[in-house]
């Protein structure tokens, strides 16, 4: 894990990207995502989940990497542990799932930084805070983001459903409507981080 | 300096409240205020400001403390370095010049801990952004918020026109009408931080 307050940003150009088969999602309703989630903690108790905070530069502001489901719901490439797996070790795997080549040829080295969020889940419901509410003592799900520091050279492979956008802080900031509440913040859970803005 | 993931967090009542002479405000108006600073840029280039976020407990959920000026305008204690000065010894000056007894007897022994944000000003206008926008190479303002690690028990004098309050990250979250944009996203600033709730 490595954890420093200057993190280096390459140019979007320095990578590459490929596709690779449809990955489809596993609900096709917010409904049915809810219930599954409902079915997983019976089994499992708090479902945890890891995501990814993936920087690259442009005009030397950073940007963001999201993957774009159909034309609107933009997310941050992770996803649910195994129970009892480990965090950093979880979301290598599901980074690896979502934007490596299968079978991975040369896979990215993945190089978790720092937990920069954690969001809670205090019901089977859409909403989530960044803080457990006072009064929930059985949270149903704990979300972490991690950022994600990227060599200077990757290749990614993108599912063929999916879309690979590089947004800029500018765009996210106080855009609510478009990214929800979790992504819609990450401008400022970065803005003590020093950006080191590397140009080829 | 202290930098921890995990925070103490004391209840309110282990802290003595008494009160001290009037602090006034600098400026009458936000037109005045915007007129000093081009003054002073004009002076002394780039301002840089430096405010605490000071962390207590009650019911086990963080309260983030804040002065409240008349009935509606609350801020972080904090503000403006001197050309030069060190940030965390600024720090120190501005919460000892807002919250200690004065003359000092015995003046909080301040523990700064991380820098958890940083807005940029581009104009001299009210509006800030979690980082510095493109195109702006002479930003007007710096503003960085660090955490400060209190102890156990502790003394505050607050000015007489100011008003002290505890107020709770429920409240805050998502309530930038009442408290601003830098304020209300403290909470998800804060939400990779663990708590430790400490009860007396």
């Amino acid at each position: 894990m490595v954890s420093s307050a200057i993190v280096n940003t390459y140019p979007l150009s320095s990578y590459t990207f490929g596709t690779k088969e449809h990955k489809m999602e596993k609900d096709s309703s917010v409904a049915d995502r809810l219930a599954r989630m409902k079915v997983n903690y019976m089994r499992e108790g708090m479902r945890t989940s890891v995501e990814g905070i993936l920087l690259v530069q442009e005009h030397n502001h950073p940007h963001i990497l999201l993957l774009q489901i159909g034309n609107t719901f933009c997310k941050l490439p992770g996803g649910r542990l195994k129970p009892g797996e480990n965090e950093i070790e979880g979301l290598k795997r599901k980074l690896s799932s979502k934007l490596a080549a299968n079978p991975p040829a040369n896979p990215p080295n993945w190089k978790i930084g720092e937990c920069v969020a954690t969001w809670w889940r205090p019901n089977f419901e859409t909403i989530m805070y960044p803080y457990c509410p006072p009064h929930i003592a059985k949270p149903k799900e704990c979300k972490k983001l991690y950022l994600v520091h990227l060599s200077e050279r990757e290749y990614f492979a993108v599912p063929k459903n999916l879309k690979l956008l590089a947004v800029p802080l500018f765009e996210l900031y106080d855009n609510v409507q478009r990214y929800g509440p979790v992504i819609s913040t990450i401008p400022q859970q970065l803005s003590r981080l020093q950006f080191n803005m590397i140009n080829q």
